[in-house]
């Protein structure tokens, strides 16, 4: 197929790379362009804009850092929405809005053209090794096209419906799985430790009971040693998820007083100049409040 | 070696078998007797007390349902520090508070004898199986002769220090583990759900990416198949236990809003009449806040 | 003075007649005409739009129900940017999100005119006494020129500085400050309710030890009688200011748990149906959590 | 009438001294007696123990600081129960746990003597001056017998009914509503001022729009000066009395989450080592969070 693919960061890189690699005619595009030489050099095009990128595809995949990206590339000038013929599809990857999402799903259709979100789970190794899981929405007439490029970026997918922007409601709710286990780590690893049991020796019992799931065990370990830099997954980018979560849960009518919760530490995390730790640093947070303490800076 | 064995609830008939198939010549007592006389039909002595069943013996455990239980027959008239010579170790692997942890392990000092809180994971299929993980604390002689007998009871156990509170600082803290998760479930299949995913569809999404982890899963699908009754482990267990974390948490000065939250959520669930509900009703209580409906009697 | 006033709702409508009572010169708009007709006969005239409102005033007033509305009368088609002449003030007393009140200085400033934010506390009983308390911020010339309206409109007024939207802040803390003493009383009610204490008892020990302020006297009132219908002011507009502090204490990076905890009340109301009730109904979703009823319909 | 007043504290030493100026014959005790000097030199007389205060008393008073000292002077060794007579009244006017003051019913029951539990609202300077508000409840019998002791207290009482601790219900409730105000305005403050807004001009607004109650006053001026030291009232205190709370509500089955939000700031306090500033340092607690620096030491 003739793939487009705009957004060449940390994780298009490598889902562009696994395109390429399934042997899809490739053209990218990248606010700067340095970043897709490695894929040039494969045999990919550099495009001179998300309209060019589309012009002509198939289908044009987007992953973009956040809502103000995804929309200036999706139906900001010279953006993909100019570019992309009638019947070709624009697969959403981002971790946006349900709101944008909706927008962008209305703005496709008035021009004839598919939307599918396809969010994805797993950090930037994950897409290296082809490791991630999709989570995709859209009409299924779109959904079906697409699919075999799916397979080609993880371990599997799974199809939500219709609505495309029931997938990000699911990338979005996963992200808070992860932020509250975060917390709930956080004041179970602050407990435990003021009361004298050893960060290791509590990780130990958390590894042998609950901790078959390695994204637990990761951010268990993270806590347990206290290493909160680099940053995998910067706080403040925390922050923006669960704020995106309560905005749509507001909408829905959903009171969720634990995303709120959660939203608020990381709120005083930003605050307290930690937005750049990773998000597991409500670990340090939750410890400075238990007089275990300031955050490493 | 010479075993007594005190409490023979769901939890403690399995554990007891366990330790009488390993080859130990166990004598019982439980308040009501006829739950013994399967043990007793495989070799076991039946006590008249819990000070009997503790006479003589190497090594006596206790597994009892709360606090009131635990003490009356450790420390009240015809309890386990009147029978236990000196010496001899009382293995206690009850869910309780840290206060009275600490009370026992005095009270069995001033006596003389060795005092190990050793509570464990698992639910009764795992104990009859033993797959149950075990968390042990107290002196270390203590600790080393009773070891052969922890390993008898499950897939292993781990070692927390000579302070045997901290075993139950641990237990308590995996419980609020557990009941975290389960508001993350619910609050994350209330706003998916309102928001038009279909349950099955987003435990799909969390077992493909999360739940290795047997124990999220499975509450993750009692929330899905809105199923709370027959309960494994009733909501007002799950509030006593929340409870007893936020009572040592308090002692040791660690602010735990999560917990607090989850606290708040039992209550009101007991407050309206649901305590005997599985306390993964955390689904329902949170779906009727969300305009979902109500729960099921 | 020549005075424009756009918008006579509860609020609107005694505002406007205490500004013809003081002897202005007033033009007023309103989007069903006949809610003006009792102005008009004490020498109002009515205009055709918000600019013809505006167009010749000294200082035009607005008093709106939300940002969709205030918006749209500011700096939408025949709005009162278009009709403002240069010079001129925009006094916006509507309770609108921070966000918008920056956008409407800047639209004003872009066109050379003067916007002042100045909010009131009081109900539309309080506008119709002229017992209101104004807070006001904008440009100290525009400030100085208006206050002399300001002063007809109620008892007194305190001018917060340069930046309108400061106003706004103060104005939306306020009404945060009365939805969480409503949570605290409440929760106070439903405690001490539940505990055997007749609701008239407390309320008779409250407004001797805290109430001589009105405000809380009458909302404790409200709850200890059990009175949510007719609505002063709607429990989904008190979800609606609740939300606008959320927003804005995200903009400025400051966590605050309790107002996302009424905000999580709040939504609860709105998605349970009780959205229509007085805002003062978290005395009975509280009270149903503690298993005392269901709130009225 | 002959009268007994155990506990010589900042409250207790006033209280006595209205009850010596209003005409009884009154017999004090105090762990150390120099407190008591003051009042024996206008006639009082000096006891040798709790039970010496309440000998031949018709009524004895008790005003300690916390469970602990009211159990022991009460029901310990030579306590009040020891001394007074059949038929005479004991009113305990400390602010303790709603289950210690039904144990203390219980006591005095059994001992043939009446209880009446009269804690009171008022700082020091208010029992000096007699403006204390109190809240009363026990048997009818023996509160109309103190009532016309009550009277010289303060300003008035509220009888609550025959359960005597239902007036600690009520007196642990208003401490409740005091706190929430104050993480309320603490929030509010926080938020006013990273917004740009003097703290002076706020609370100007805060007096004018609602705080006619001068204790709200009275700690909004302590927020928006920063003035946290010396404690009219500790942090520590406000601790107690809100775990006396969630206690109490826990037993009556009451979800409180705002008492559980304001006790876990509390108890972040004092981890924090801030446990003997005012109660209303809540007001650094919170602003710290949103990055506005470190509360006093």
């Amino acid at each position: 197929m003739k793939v487009g693919f705009v957004g060449l960061g940390n994780m298009g890189l490598p889902m562009a790379k696994s395109l390429l690699g399934a042997g899809h005619a490739l053209t990218v595009w990248n606010r700067s362009p340095a970043r897709g030489e490695p894929l040039v050099k494969q045999g990919a095009r550099m495009a001179a804009s998300p309209a060019d990128a589309a012009r002509g595809a198939d289908v044009v995949f987007s992953m973009l850092a956040d809502d103000v990206a995804a929309e200036a590339v999706s139906v900001g000038a010279q953006g993909i929405v100019e570019g992309l013929g009638k019947g070709a599809v624009h697969v959403s990857s981002s971790t946006i809005s349900v709101a944008l999402s909706q927008r962008l799903t209305d703005a496709h259709a008035s021009a004839g053209q598919g939307y599918v979100a396809a969010p994805v789970f797993g950090r930037p190794e994950a897409a290296e090794s082809k490791q991630l899981w999709v989570v995709a929405a859209g009409a299924q007439v779109d959904v079906e096209r697409v699919k075999p490029l799916l397979e080609s970026l993880g371990r599997g997918f799974t199809v939500l419906g219709e609505h495309a922007s029931m997938a990000n409601v699911v990338k979005l709710s996963g992200n808070f799985l992860i932020a509250s286990m975060m917390e709930a780590l956080a004041e179970a690893f602050a407990f435990t430790r003021k009361s004298g049991v050893e960060p290791r020796q509590f990780l130990e019992v958390f590894q042998s009971v609950f901790a078959s799931s390695p994204i637990f065990a990761n951010y268990a370990r993270a806590i347990a040693e206290e290493r909160y830099a680099p940053a995998g997954f910067a706080l403040r980018l925390g922050l923006k998820d669960v704020g995106l979560v309560l905005e749509a849960a507001r909408a829905a009518e959903v009171p969720m007083p634990l995303a709120s919760l959660v939203k608020d530490q990381y709120l005083g995390g930003v605050a307290q100049g930690h937005g750049d730790l990773d998000w597991s640093a409500l670990g340090a947070l939750v410890a400075e409040r238990a007089g275990l303490g300031k955050p490493p800076r």
